[in-house]
């Protein structure tokens, strides 16, 4: 596959990862940053040919698949920065996770989201014509930075829109060992949101990274 | 191991079911119904020797481990009914979870719990020296009853004891297939209950059973 896809909030840890299994797998990919230099210079630090860097709206503006890898309290501010730049018909993976870490709590505990989940919040503050997917959630980015080492794992991808989920299962399912399932719809993120804090949980017991699967899938 | 388990509760599918693996495993498993002569009944139609039924309170004074496997919407009646029955070090492993079918909404979202959860809502109305363990939650009773198949799925427990999860894990592990996992604190339940609306939601979309594993556990 040659997908072109762009990652707002690309120089954090799960986003320039990211851009990088995706990149290795083939995918140009644009990396947003709030300051277009920063995004520019991670992309030239990565050594990787199919990595650029620009301004988070430049990064949006550039592909049909936008992935959002900000914290959640930067969530509503980037979704403003970038919502003129987004084309209808755009897919936006949303990412982000309303940890308690955000205002100083716990990781293992979530805030409430007015909207119900922060994947509602993105599609309540994204343009008509753009449909969000909710996912990545419970992927680890220390994990997903062993460019050279498979994922165990899947993710739980959730949307009102089947055919976006589809869409999205092909390109994260790039990374080696990485699995895509259909959760169901976009409601459902504020439950795959709580898993984050759940995997957390568990791996501060068990001083490890865990990941998800789900068994009992037809064709599994 | 020659455990004795109590399952108040005993006789609706996802506890009956329990009660069956559990004896097939070499337990001696007492049922509890509130009304005794169901249980009776139902523990002589399983034609399993090492099932008794009674009701739920002398189920519940009957054994160390406790589970309760009632539907949410009675699970404070039930606890308030076997409340004196339970003797000081007693393990009580709450099964219960708030999905919006307990007052007529859809399985897969959950309610709001004034206690954080089931779970934690369960260790406020047992006596103290009662230790809660919450579990069980995404095991689903179809699977469960088909004695035959072993499962392949982890179960979450959640307990502010350790010691308690760990007696709890040896205990559910009986069951061929079944994996127990610490998922930490008994708060993390909140987020474990809501496993299930998310396992529903899937098991909608793919027509299936669907189970959970966890990846990147030590010794795994």
């Amino acid at each position: 596959m040659s997908e072109h896809v762009a990652i707002v909030g690309g120089t954090g840890a799960i986003g320039l990862a990211l851009a990088q299994r995706l990149a290795v797998a083939g995918c140009e990919v644009t990396i947003g940053s709030r300051d277009a230099d920063r995004a520019a210079q991670a992309a030239a630090d990565s050594g990787q040919p199919l990595i650029s860097g620009t301004s988070n709206a430049q990064a949006a503006a550039s592909a049909e698949v936008v992935f959002v890898c900000v914290p959640y309290s930067s969530q509503a501010a980037t979704l403003k920065e970038i919502s003129e730049s987004l084309a209808e018909g755009t897919i936006l993976v949303d990412t982000t996770v309303p940890l308690a870490t955000n205002v100083g709590g716990k990781p293992t505990r979530t805030l409430g989201v007015p909207d119900g989940s922060a994947g509602q919040q993105a599609q309540a503050l994204v343009p008509k014509g753009v449909t969000v997917v909710s996912g990545l959630h419970t992927v680890s980015a220390v994990l997903l930075a062993k460019l050279d080492e498979p994922l165990d794992e899947d993710t739980l991808l959730c949307s009102n829109d089947r055919e976006a989920i589809a869409r999205i299962a092909k390109i994260v399912e790039l990374i080696p060992g990485l699995r895509a399932v259909d959760a169901g719809r976009l409601e459902i993120a504020k439950i795959a949101e709580q898993m984050t804090a759940l995997m957390i949980s568990m791996n501060i017991r068990h001083k490890t990274h865990t990941g998800v699967r789900i068994t009992g899938l037809p064709g599994a």
